[in-house]
């Protein structure tokens, strides 16, 4: 969730770095032509139809920068949002919004084109028992903002990071030697507050790692027949999780075979944005 | 240029952030398997055909956190690379190998992917005098980059951000009073090293900022024809850029026009990931 | 874990800004009496029977001074420790090893502290199946650093922090309207690695949050008897951890009941610290 | 002092960080039951008597979160508290509450924890002209608050760090080649405004320390008989410190020899907390 | 420009660790004797005569500590000012006038020192073509009040560092091979919205670049002659500036050569500061 | 001192910083004509006579570059320096040589500076009792570079700042109410390794500081015969410090008074850089 806590804690020290990282020393051309403060409104028009994701952060990148401006918006996250659409209205000082602009589409654009994508795959799954799940396939330093869009499309989040779950993937099953230890040895070591999630590829991988009492099974690139074969044994002794070349087009056979969950890295890592612009900055008269 | 010098100056820091989102104490599955160091080496594979760009910053997530990790490639940043291809050998503690993944593979994959659009496109232009350009769209603390990957596909930078370039827009035309006050304003103002670049919309607005001495002139959603004439109205006086729905279909005709420059925010805001991972980790017998 | 990894994305942070707090512009006694590097040689001794945690971060305080600076220990991490016992010798510029010496044994001191308390309680529970549980009663900026000690000494490690691990108590089964609720709400929200723990102070509450699917279920402040009672009507439905006055006298009793936790702030907000000493630092005739 | 400049010089950078250590991304508990913001009011309950150490920064953990936190306290830093004293009402956002409680906790209970311990030791030098130090024994980035903590409870401060005092100890003297030489140095290279001070063994390099005009001479580790004779060579020359083995039984035979000050590593090392909780939150009908 | 923005951006955290470097722990001074809070006023008095610089930093300054600090001015930076004119009126928290006093002062003297050289020299150049720049010799973590001040005194700013302008000097060209390979090279390089500049010292070597398209041309150590043919031969195909000791002497003559641009570090690296300080502060009465 | 203590706790990042503030993504210039390392040498040569200072802060900016730079100094800090002296020759990637050399020098010439002027008036005190004092009139974000500069020149340092040393002026007199008051709040309030340092314009206030135990007296803006005379009365039971209008004329006339110190501001505010460059930059043949 995006809230006031999250601003304080996480999202405010983002924020501050994109806008240092597109203002070096000063908007040049915005200080040459405005050379006093003036206060103005603009709209924030979708000029595509999807999902809104993103809107605290939008009018957060203003706020960090003064915070008496102030954000109407016509629109909620999670909202399905029609190409024309004024998603809301900023008031402030007008040379506030254009050295913001940029900085504050940038965020809405991407969250908003990972929470269209997500809703249009999570809406294939509608009617099925199986969620959708998002990786750790994230961009570089906007995880919170890509994994929070996730769920405002309607998908749900996998682990945050290495630090708060366990995943055994084929390296550390070497490593420890074979499933069964590799299990064991997580058991031992992780805070126990932790499920055990462990990557399977054969039927045999899966019935060792469910003998030893895995608390999730990640099929990993199975075909149907063999994926519908591991949920049968499994039978709810875990959850089950299908992972590998999951496509749009994929997603209704295999929720058919009834895994829990199937997850899919391209929601963070591939989406396209979701076009927005700021427009119709004009001067207030009075306030 | 990614360099050494970039690397302290500006890429250490966001790589250790990214490091950090992914690691809040620890890689708990990693360290609950292999208690010990132990060396070993992988191969960074290829899963999708393009262009490969960001190794030294795939190389430098495994360094900052072990310095001792040694990078082996085959290709260099700007190469073609295939399916399949082998893109290099990293050798180092097996642990760290598996902590620093994730992270430097969703470097390498989105600044591959940008690199391969703009390979694509830039190939549209091959041939003409158009230049293909990238826009501020970048992802937030991602910008230097996409920026340079940008120019490893063969595309050409924009200004960096809102303090090395003059770009007058609408708005920034209507606080002035006008295209030529603008101009006025803009030099009176910014750091003489400045080139000033104006939007136009209109024929009218052209003639206005060429008068007024303007250096670059962005042609801004105009249909083809416009930008004809203005093409052949600026007679090489300024430089000119057409921006606004810029596709991969369109850049044909769009050179054909004679404009210097053509921008294009999706090579950033949109690009797919190019797919990579890191496969075949084994225990080095002796180093 | 302590590792090379933890160290570059956890630690050195901290120890940097420990040492920027003990050193505003220089170390002045030092400098003033030793105006040019001398290479020498101190021994790091035990000066109470305990249990040694942190050498690692004894070492490197010094080494982020100053990476020539060599420590060889002759205890490990875990070792029991006795009074007078040289822990390891410290080899560097003697100017170093002064500096540095506050603020390693600060460190050193007061994670050996935890372990020897934490080794205290855990060994009262040997034999039994209840495991020894820290809190996240830490003190500020030194949570990996006491979390790791804990395990040092033989306990284990409860969630690391709000992020990484749900745990409903009064006031959220409060908001919720109640214990199945809360425990629906924090399934539907929450990623789906987390188990969901229910602080409960009555039996109603404990059927109410079995009965909802609870993963742990936290008795906290019960009687003994009561406590009995819970953990018969559980019957391994869930895992229990016994929270509230824990004291090491009556651990024995606690691990009777078989609850599989217990849990205990005083480990890290109450635990005196190890004392060690630099002692017998003196210059190296050559090396 | 920790005042409104305190907080924004120094405190707030370690208060954030507390709470970035305990939320990573989200409290994932709080944010699952409450979805939306509603105000709420606690009371802090002293749960041990002792003395109140830390209210400012009780308070200034919830105001980083949300500076509409209002903090109402019935009791003052320095105040004696009783086991059930109500010490304060907190109201807000009842999310935020939830969120900030435990690094606010921490904070407040360790350093109510040092100033408690402080004033019983305090105490028992009442009527001497003995005074109570603290040294730099204190938890790392904890020694703004931990020192100030001492004071609150009737301790006093020895020097901040080793930038602002002089303190020559035995590997300083060997390295000047003697104590008058020691001092000399120092004299020479400190800033003027700076004391200096000589850690002694015997009653010689006592004399030598006079002799060389030290302004504080530190007593360390010396029997009492050695002790006294010490402070009558003295004979007000120069301040006279009592170090080592200082235990609260021996306070009073230390002070009655009639040396300036006692320090006592065991204030900022080995204080237990003392114990507070927040109770009661129940939202407001109305504000 | 100083505005709103740039303080958010860019100065407040420049500001807030110049505050750092003057208080470890607290003004004790001042904490001291004043335990409590008291409003109190006092007069900001120029005790030179210059030209003002930098007001809105020795505000920030204040406000930083304490938010409800109010500056009033009485001029503006830019204003010529007076030995004995009061600039201002500061009122707040007499403890945060005194804390804050010196690093507001040390900004506002420094800024206002360059302002006032600048202001002269600038003022040889009146009634010529000719601008005065500044350079990159600036003091480290001073550039942008630096470079402010400069234009506050009527000088305008070179490129402002090594990423935002072009300048292709000996040693590039050198490396490049020649005049004409470097011009080349940066062109093809560099992105296109920056304008290339070269610094020559010869006649030959300008004829080059002026052949290769520079847009600037450093006039290097040039003596008044050869400076003249220089200007003649570019004849208004690039801009020129003039390089090299630079004295306040010089610029009429070398204004009257005709060069565009003359730029002198002595500006910024060699301006004494204008004194300023802060005086009458009384408590207020009530307010 | 400055030395690798200094460097990793303090400098470090304050060096970092200024090199970002050169280099916002990359030096455009040099990584236009040099695409790749190639190993050169160049020549720090002096181009005024002065005293050097700060020569390892200019290795380290190359240094914090790239580890593998070489600077061989010829010259000592504090050594005298001739104009066209080599002051020594730094080996290294020709790129890494362009891009720091700019941060290098404004470090270098800020620095000799300093120690130039500081030098100059220290010598007129050569042969009397008094001492040359620097103060808290540094250039924010340099103080320990500046303070450092001042004792390679033969001056002292002041106290570093607010938290280290006690300085009692006429606002803060008067808020204690009287001078007597004013130290007895300091000698409670301050650690007892603070001396009490007194700011007096009077002989009236003089006595009453001399009878309160201050330390120190700062006798401020007197007239010589008034100084004379508060010399006498002091006799010695207290330092006595001079400051106000302090200029090297008046330096042996003070100093014939017989104060212990003297205080001046222009120290490291006003005094002009020496001017050093890097010059000879070539390849290496080999290594």
């Amino acid at each position: 969730m995006i809230n006031g806590v999250t601003m304080k804690i996480l999202a405010d020290d983002y924020i501050l770095r994109a806008l240092q990282e597109d203002v070096t020393c000063e908007d040049v051309t915005t200080n040459a032509v405005m050379p006093v403060p003036r206060r103005g409104k603009a709209q924030l028009i979708c000029k595509e139809t999807g999902v809104a994701a993103g809107l605290d952060i939008f009018e957060r990148v203003f706020c960090l920068l003064d915070e008496t401006t102030v954000f109407t918006r016509f629109f909620q996250d999670g909202d399905a949002i029609q190409k024309g659409d004024v998603a809301g209205e900023i008031t402030g000082d007008m040379r506030v919004l254009l050295t913001g602009e940029r900085t504050a589409l940038n965020y809405l654009q991407r969250m908003s084109g990972i929470a269209t994508v997500t809703r249009a795959m999570a809406n294939e799954l509608r009617g099925t028992k199986t969620k959708l799940l998002d990786t750790r396939k994230t961009t570089p330093n906007m995880r919170p903002f890509e994994k929070y869009a996730v769920t405002v499309g309607g998908g749900h989040n996998h682990r945050y990071n290495l630090s708060d779950g366990i995943l055994i993937k084929d390296n550390h099953i070497s490593a420890a030697g074979g499933v069964a230890k590799a299990i064991a040895m997580a058991k031992a070591y992780a805070p126990f507050v932790r499920k055990i999630e462990v990557e399977v590829e054969t039927l045999s991988m899966l019935d060792e790692a469910l003998e030893a009492g895995a608390d999730i099974i990640m099929l990993d690139n199975m075909d149907l027949e063999t994926m519908k074969e591991a949920v049968r044994r499994t039978a709810g002794r875990a959850q089950t999780e299908c992972s590998g070349n999951v496509t749009k087009e994929r997603l209704r056979e295999i929720a058919a075979i009834g895994v829990d969950f199937v997850s899919c890295g391209a929601l963070t890592h591939s989406a396209p944005i979701l076009d927005f612009s700021l427009k119709n900055l004009a001067p207030l008269e009075q306030e």
